[in-house]
């Protein structure tokens, strides 16, 4: 273990917290019990952060980076031997460069501060997610995060264009290039992306940016069959003229638990319907494209596709649709211990993959408290949650559905990452020759195996 | 070195080539000379690849991997000692999943195969190259192949959601995910895309999807400055409504060469400009795509930011237009030794970097037969090619242009890779803290070397 005195000669005294302040702190968004840590460090820029790495690679002293410690799988989870160091210091964000799109930006700016400075110019950053106010650029890319918008502008790694790392030894890789084509040897950024800081720190990044779009059309469909839900995807995203922002769905339970909940059980739609749709464009052109959102839903109302429609015309009403989506308070009250999963599957299995977890949850945990499917359809991408009376009932369920996400040749994680969370589970989604690589990797990396110690593998 | 004989107890017979057979057939597409190698093997699918490496890293046999062997930097380049493996039967097309939009392919798979499998159902691969009939699609994503259709879809390496590669030691890594959604640890993928074959084969992919646009809309535009084209390059990302598929850039020198060549000197636009654009947009409703691409070109004429533009009438006047742009027999003839650069800068630094070139060629290279550019600005990348009037002039203007390019932050290899015709000009456009970590990897995963040796780094 390294002296945190020493951190203080790197980084300034007032730049680092120690053990028993620490502890005031919650672990992160979700795990309320004490921070447990060596301290903190909030190095100011990328030759601080480096050289506070030298010194712990040279002690073997473990570290763990903290971006807003938002994630969803305990990744950043500490203990007494761990130096913890802070990328909130690396906050500065660029002036968006208009005539290339892009924005530089360091680790530590929070990403709504980002999407805001990008509006200001009538850009658009690609990302969104429910933790934009806490969670930093840093994070976001170290999670590979997904979100609202991963069906028009893809998932964080598809946002970057360069970026600055810095290995465990302290080595600074820099490549903070503005263009996307650029063959010149490996492409290294892509390793510390989604690595969740076990590879390396990312301390800046070169992202790509959009024109911010002028319009917004929302609606509410309901279908009869899961053919005709993924039939009326192909069909928006061609005649919706590459429009088409989001393709959410939700299967009964989920959307009348909620329209019990919020609107006192006056659904927006009349009738009950097995698989719900919330679907949104974002176009240039607010006249000419809300009447072809129009058009594409009636058509597909008269040709029976779609079984009822309702499309929002006001921001209120888009507002209200968007809750059924959103709102997870009853379900957290309903499910007492909840059991839930982020997976991603080929579109073409979802229904019996589905179906199947619904007949052997009632086959094999009689005692369940329901099942909300829900998800980004677009991107392949299902939220799966249920719940149990007691915590006791966990591990079944999990065992249960990541055996069965397995067989549908599902991934176990689409946006959250592994973490502790789900380590034990990765071998559902990567066969032993995948894993021995990555460790491969680990080790070239980070010899020492320093680097957030636990997490992924 | 191994025995031939010991590969054709794994393919058969007639799978296999010998050293002397061989050298009736010229190294690549560029280079005539006969091919020298051990032999050439070709595998039927995975497990007979992985065999054959199983088999050549006992032995240290160094081999290439070949796709289309239509690469520009000499990256197939082989010795009397290296054994050849051709990917040719890997050469499986499945069906496109229209409910996914998604095809699995074998890395033998030609690309225009692909592309037409996927325009019989309404669907767009992404990718698009002059070598499109030869090139194959592993060799498209060994060297992370760029072409025309990246501004809208994204280089090779965006096309790809899963990927099945074979190690150098013959274990295989099967990936052949569907979805865009996968964070289950390190993201291997993207390590073998673009590393020109040196870290492992690609066996076979699974390849995003779009949808077949409907409409296409071309024009030719004059600008009076470069600070103009890149404005309408922004106004028109923005006002085409996300149909802009080209923006190629033409400077005079290189355009009016082609206009005189090919057209005998009327050029489709009256008067000489500094610059000119070939862009094109591809949309999903004819009518309306033609009238808001007419609507956008003229009132950029009206502001005064176009200085002059024709707009093609029919399919002839396209390909015309797009001769101007395609055709090198020209230049070829005029440039007796070329010296070619294909270069990535950001798009504010482009008109600096070249009227350096231009003056440092003059000052320095005053033999220079004269300097053409042309490129895919959307991407910011350029194509800078001179000739001078004996190969003994060549190095003096690599080392100038590279020194230039480093200078300003820009890219060495946009499209076309390293091989071995840019590995010693690497160190121009990355650190040596990053060519350090590529060896690494490259020892990590190729520990005796045996895999496209000499090659990239
Ligand atoms: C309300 C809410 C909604 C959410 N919705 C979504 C969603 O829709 N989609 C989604 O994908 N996620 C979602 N998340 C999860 C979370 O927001 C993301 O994972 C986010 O990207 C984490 O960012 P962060 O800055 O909080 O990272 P942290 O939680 O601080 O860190 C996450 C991991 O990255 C590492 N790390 C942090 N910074 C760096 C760095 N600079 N370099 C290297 N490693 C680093 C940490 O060590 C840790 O392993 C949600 C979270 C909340 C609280
Ligand atoms: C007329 C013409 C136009 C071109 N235009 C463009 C263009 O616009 N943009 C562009 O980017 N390129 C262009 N190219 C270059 C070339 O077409 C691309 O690099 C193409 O992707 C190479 O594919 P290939 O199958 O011919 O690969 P090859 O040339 O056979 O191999 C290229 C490299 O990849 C390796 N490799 C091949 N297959 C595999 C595999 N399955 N697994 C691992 N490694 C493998 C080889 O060992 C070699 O290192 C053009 C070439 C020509 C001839």
């Amino acid at each position: 273990m390294i002296d945190l005195e020493d951190t203080r000669q790197i980084v300034g005294a007032r730049n680092v917290i120690d053990a028993t302040t620490l502890r005031d702190r919650p672990q992160d968004f979700w795990i309320n019990t004490p921070t447990q840590a060596l301290g903190l460090v909030k190095p100011a820029d990328t030759v601080e952060l480096s050289a506070i790495l030298a010194l712990c690679h040279e002690h073997g002293q473990a570290v763990i980076f903290e971006g807003g410690r938002t994630n969803l799988v305990g990744a950043t989870q500490s203990n007494s031997e761990t130096l913890l160091i802070s990328l909130e210091r690396l906050n500065h964000i660029g002036a968006p460069d208009r005539k290339g799109m892009t924005i530089e930006v360091g680790a530590g700016a929070i990403v709504e501060a980002v999407q805001q400075r990008c509006a200001a110019e009538g850009l658009r950053f690609g990302l969104d997610f429910g933790a934009r106010g806490s969670a930093m650029i840093g994070g976001a890319l170290a999670t590979n995060a997904g979100g609202f918008q991963a069906l028009r502008y893809g998932v964080a790694r598809d946002q970057v264009l360069g970026l600055e790392c810095v290995l465990a030894d302290g080595t600074v890789l820099s490549h903070l290039t503005p263009y996307t084509k650029d063959n010149t040897g490996y492409d290294l950024k892509h390793l510390f992306i989604g690595s969740e800081g076990t590879l390396g720190v990312i301390t800046r990044a070169v992202l790509r940016l959009h024109p911010a779009p002028r319009s917004v059309n929302t609606a509410l469909l309901a279908f009869e069959s899961f053919d005709a839900v993924a039939e009326t995807l192909g069909l928006m995203r061609r005649d919706l003229h590459g429009t088409l922002s989001s393709f959410e769905i939700m299967w009964a339970e989920f959307f009348h638990s909620n329209v019990d909940a919020l609107l006192g059980g006056r659904s927006p739609i009349e009738g009950r319907y097995p698989y719900y749709i919330l679907c949104e464009s974002e176009g240039f052109d607010p006249e000419e494209d809300a009447a072809l959102f129009e058009r594409v839903v009636s058509q597909a109302l008269e040709t029976g596709l779609i079984a009822d429609a309702v499309i929002a015309t006001s921001s209120r009403q888009r507002s209200e649709l968007w809750k059924i989506r959103e709102d997870f308070e009853a379900e957290m009250l309903l499910f007492k211990t909840m059991v839930d999963f982020d997976v991603s599957l080929p579109v073409a299995s979802m229904e019996a993959f589905v179906n199947e977890v619904q007949r052997r949850l009632d086959e094999e945990v009689p005692d369940n408290l329901g099942l909300h499917v829900l998800g980004h359809l677009g991107d392949g991408n299902l939220h799966v949650t249920t719940g149990v009376p007691t915590p006791q009932g966990k591990g079944k369920v999990r065992a249960l559905v990541y055996a069965l996400i397995a067989g549908y040749g599902g991934s176990i994680s689409a946006e959250h990452g592994i973490g502790v969370a789900k380590r034990d589970y990765l071998h559902y989604s990567r066969t032993p020759a995948e894993l021995a690589t990555m460790r491969l990797l680990k080790g070239a990396l980070d010899p020492k195996g320093i680097l957030n110690p636990g997490k992924v593998i």
